[in-house]
């Protein structure tokens, strides 16, 4: 769906990110979302470089994007805001009470299990690299990704997604597993490497990642706070 | 509800911890969501200093705890299990759409947001303490600890819980906060110090915490792989 300025949904994003942070802000998941289930949304954009204003920490209270709101709700964190179009929308969440919580199962696991330990990689290879303790740490946090990743790989064997179909729980592991481009874990399980190439085929995946890349194209100052 | 080793519903836990673990192992949050739905449960132990058997990778594909079963579905990861339990329990998640997708949202950011940060400064303090990258990384995650907290004692103002009601969002974060009982740091904020005390003074909390340090005092022998 094309963002729409006249949609009931508004997700909330940044105007502008460093390089590194393109196609990774957690606005991806939920346009990813959106479009699985194939609702339009308008997007309110926030300038990242400025401190956020005050009025915001009631909409989304750490301060962080995306933020969300529909007819019904206003909400915050992108697991959160995924499982609830989710309740809506079979593509994302079955319907039977086995599959709904087996794929929330693996949405919480991506968020939980696997994204703590690649983000304290991601933290030192983009903000510490040349620390001292970013040197000393980094093999042991390197060995628990790859430890976390080879589980994931046993786990998906030759299966399409964690759970046969694509679910919610495909679209966060994938979104998670993003953060690791800069390294070669991923293209070291080609098990996975095959799975997250899949699921970033998903014609609602390339829409959403299209979306995100050209809100940061427009001009900064575009941005409103 | 006391452990029925009848129950439908199976919990799998740890059957020994060492001390600084006890109280704090994840099948609490399991426990505690039972107890505030009123459903009894077995438990099932495991050996937490051997190796994973490899036939529960196929429950819990991480090799953690907990696993859970019940008549309808086999399941992983804690946050997922509260949630499940939740859709026929409105003591943990409101039956009206908006009031559910917030309460998602609370769980959510306790796993997602807070506890990341919490468990890098937990892995300091309990694993690395003397190590020197540990003496130079530690200040900074203190910082970042500190500045979560203070927005989530923001937020929490002067409502008894998060979204006013408990919920599971509060059920999460309490667990969660749970961690930093080595520090000060939730002191430092009377506001959450009161919010913690008030989650964990509920009786479905102690019988949770009771239920989980009782399987602990029997004998390492009694587990079963």
């Amino acid at each position: 769906m094309p963002v729409d300025p006249k949609a009931a949904i508004e997700v909330t994003a940044f105007a502008w990110v460093p390089d590194f942070a393109k196609g990774q802000v957690r606005d991806l998941r939920v346009r990813w979302a959106l479009e699985e289930a194939g609702l339009a949304y308008r997007q309110r954009l926030l300038d990242a470089m400025s401190p956020r204003p005050e009025a915001y920490f009631q909409e989304q209270p750490f301060g962080q994007v995306p933020a969300y709101r529909d007819d019904t709700v206003q909400l915050f964190e992108s697991g959160a805001i995924v499982l609830h179009i989710g309740e809506d929308c079979e593509a994302l969440l079955p319907r039977d009470i086995a599959g709904k919580a087996r794929a929330t199962a693996w949405l919480i696991a991506a968020l939980n299990s696997m994204e703590p330990r690649i983000l304290e990689l991601a933290i030192i290879d983009f903000f510490h690299r040349d620390a001292e303790w970013a040197r000393l740490r980094r093999p042991e946090v390197l060995e628990k990704v790859r430890e976390k990743l080879a589980r994931l790989a046993a786990w998906l064997g030759d299966k399409e997604y964690l759970e046969g179909r694509f679910t919610a729980g495909d679209l966060m592991m994938a979104a998670v597993l993003r953060a690791l481009r800069h390294t070669d874990l991923v293209a070291e399980q080609p098990t996975l490497a095959a799975y997250l190439a899949r699921c970033e085929a998903r014609p609602a995946f390339q829409r959403a990642l299209a979306a995100q890349l050209e809100s940061f194209a427009k001009s900064p100052a575009a941005a409103v706070a």
